[in-house]
């Protein structure tokens, strides 16, 4: 291997010693991880592509690694799981500034760090066009508690964590040619996984069903109604849209229904159980309630109803 | 995402119902599994780039498939573990042939299987370049029993498994504007993960330490050096060499030394102990022994000794 990957190598493996619920780590074949009598694993790999989940010119090397591991991360709180170790395999290009490395790495250890996972290994390897990333994060739950996409019942109020649309709002700004401040659209530069809510859903058994807002609200209840065989509608004004911009402007419902990439969590929960309004001090919204037709219907400010279609995140379209 | 991707989520889906150790696949947020009491859990991950690790004009889709796997299921066999789940990361050029995408999958799962690992799950992406694959393997081994890199003694005996080279010489065709044969190159075409031979190593106690050879062996030697804190002589007479072609010529010693890919196995053993001539059907060749001065040494035929200088397998360089 050249030498920038050695390098690279060496000063991951120094975040990477054994530890927790790691036996061996980067210096082996294999990881070997222990996994505690009574629970069981969960895995979820993401991608992180230049020119597809984000631009050199756009995104800060620290906020890229950030975001890379957010999207694992926030996939092991969608199941009401507990982060555990971080598995990074990385590309880049040979003409990459050390320093870039050396920043995105930063942002990735400090956001795993920050939710307790543990780099255990990985792959690198000299990219012939971008930097290309692909995450992989390991978590555990007790055996038999995550919370499935499948659960959701006819009946069911359908909540969701956060505010919605704050982190479309940044790239819609970007492809604008304007510059969007880092504090003004916190979602898009510092993203935080609702590891702390999934934890307390799972724990005190108030969600049916749960996923995490990746994809955008549109796509990710239209998952959830698919995987539960059942419907869903919800109220236009319910959607907590987030406020953005110096002003704090709220966006646009369009973007708050199929902006992707918040990491917000969307779940079911009975009727009958009471949701509180903030569970580990993030607000939860109700947005409406699953039905048994097997459609997504979005009920306007008027009150009239239309089909929601899945507008699939595209980014950067 | 754009439709092929979702015609290969749905085709990967099909191929990803939950049973053995998993309890849920593809279609949540992680896949869950379930890891029997008494056992730790291995984790490897490993990239195949187009035009790192393979090329389209050079390799069938089929072969790239079971070469991405092949990849990761090594890595397990090293650790004397046997394979359970396997996780595709794939990014996929738009231009892509719908054909060749699926070449790719029935090689990949048809490896898969034949091991006995399930794909449990993944992630698509569209890819800017070339065809980018991350491939984690999970694996299992009886709690603590993991063959690790670092346990090599002084006056360990050294071995291999099969022979060497083999890979690395359907390359030097490439590079000379030849076409190699698949059944005159069988290393490179349709590698075999000695998993049944690091299982029965890790089960009898035969092994000291382990490391498959992707890199080369001059390079994987040195890995095993330096983990366990020891050196090295091996006989240069002593190296299997592949033997390729039509005529079954066997391979220059430097390509049996540096070339990597081969995907054997290589291990240390107590002098003491014997070793069978054969295990799983595979021939075992001692070639050299663990030394306390801590470099490499290569005896050639005249007996004269030179330093064995690991020499970083370059793909295509």
């Amino acid at each position: 291997m050249p030498l920038p990957e050695k390098d690279l190598i060496s000063r991951i493996r120094r975040h990477a010693r054994p530890r927790g619920p790691l036996i061996a780590g980067i210096g082996d074949d294999c990881a070997v991880q222990r996994v505690a009598r009574g629970y069981d694993l969960l895995i979820t790999t993401d991608f992180t592509l230049e020119g597809i989940h984000f631009r050199r010119e756009w995104h800060p090397p620290e906020v890229v690694g950030r975001r890379c591991v957010v999207r694992g991360l926030s996939d092991i709180a969608a199941m009401g799981g507990d982060p555990a170790t971080v598995f990074l395999s990385l590309a880049l290009p040979r003409r990459l500034p050390q320093r870039w490395a050396d920043a995105f790495m930063k942002g990735l250890l400090k956001t795993a760090t920050e939710f307790r996972a543990v780099l255990a290994g990985g792959d690198t390897a000299e990219s012939p066009g971008g930097v290309f990333a692909d995450i992989v994060v390991l978590g555990t739950v007790p055996k038999g508690k995550a919370v499935l996409r499948s659960g959701a019942m006819p009946g069911d109020e359908i909540y969701v964590t956060g505010t919605l649309g704050g982190s479309a709002a940044a790239l819609t700004e970007f492809s604008a040619g304007r510059k969007p401040r880092a504090q003004d659209f916190p979602r898009h530069f510092a993203p935080v996984p609702r590891v702390a809510v999934g934890r307390v859903l799972r724990e005190k058994h108030l969600a049916t069903s749960m996923i995490d807002l990746s994809d955008g609200l549109s796509t990710d209840l239209a998952h959830i109604c698919e995987e539960s065989g059942v419907g869903a509608e919800i109220s236009a004004d319910a959607i907590p849209r987030a406020r953005v911009g110096r002003k704090k402007t709220p966006v646009d419902l369009r973007i708050a229904l199929d902006g992707g990439e918040d990491y917000e969590l969307l779940f079911t929960s009975p009727a009958k159980k009471r949701i509180p309004i903030r569970i580990a001090e993030v607000p939860i919204s109700r947005i409406g309630r699953i039905t048994r037709p097997r459609r997504v219907v979005l009920i306007n400010e008027r009150g009239a109803r239309t089909e929601l279609r899945a507008r699939g995140w595209q980014y950067f379209a």
